[in-house]
């Protein structure tokens, strides 16, 4: 929204095209990334949370399939170049001011994290007697032998 | 899991205290946030993404409703401090390596985002006939007008 062109006094009705608008345009982050938020397809939970730069973006539209921009490893990551449990993407969304997207995915091999676990969120964050944080495991059952697929 | 105390060869299946052990240590990043992914504890969907720095994290817990760090904004942020739409949470966890947190909400007055929609995520990311991305609203309805809520 240019301040130069829209009245002072429509401003607050005016839309506001990365709010409002139809073109797709990211608001990276002064490290060139976006958040997104992976979810099961099916079971809607939240598999993991990653990171997608320009180029991750672009390749998870074109391909059908999640790519991301690994932050420790300081490239792109095709999910499932390892382990072959490759990320379907059956529907993308954009937030209100672009700077993450939500994919819903058909997770293959049935398990994101690379524990084996099916989520990276297989721990709640509790209260001990204490009031203080304490994990306790929650669907944290092993699909995979991390050590089997990892070689 | 430190190299001069285990063995190289149990390396492997040493426990990482971070991945597996029931202490919440969070992985803050260079400005000192961890990524909060929040959905309805009801339907499921990603309501918001957003940031939580130690001491939002720490009231988000102790008080059970979600506190968030803005970014834009530079500053601790109540949700729901200025539209009364407060977040009550129902579960927090953590993922693998504790650099994001996903809670699920009730969340008041039924809308999260600040344009007036249930989630933030209201535009789907298509493609158009030449391949190039499109958004398209999808569970856009406001549920309150902006205007009169943020005065």
């Amino acid at each position: 929204m240019s301040a130069t062109t829209t009245p002072a006094a429509t401003a607050a009705a005016a839309p506001d095209d990365v709010e409002e608008g139809v073109v797709l345009s990211p608001k990276f982050d002064a490290a060139g990334l976006v958040t997104c938020v992976t979810t099961d397809a099916l079971g809607g939970e939240v598999l993991m949370v990653a990171f997608m730069n320009q180029e991750a973006l672009q390749k998870t539209i074109e391909t059908g399939e999640a790519w991301y921009f690994s932050r420790s490893r300081g490239r792109l990551w095709r999910k499932g170049e390892s382990s072959g449990h490759v990320q379907r993407v059956l529907e993308m969304r954009v937030d209100c001011d672009q700077d993450a997207v939500w994919i819903k995915v058909e997770q293959g091999g049935g398990a994101a994290c690379h524990t084996g676990r099916k989520s990276c969120f297989y721990r709640r964050v509790d209260r001990d007697a204490k009031g203080e944080p304490l994990l306790s495991a929650v669907d944290a059952e092993r699909l995979f032998d991390p050590a089997k697929v990892y070689r």
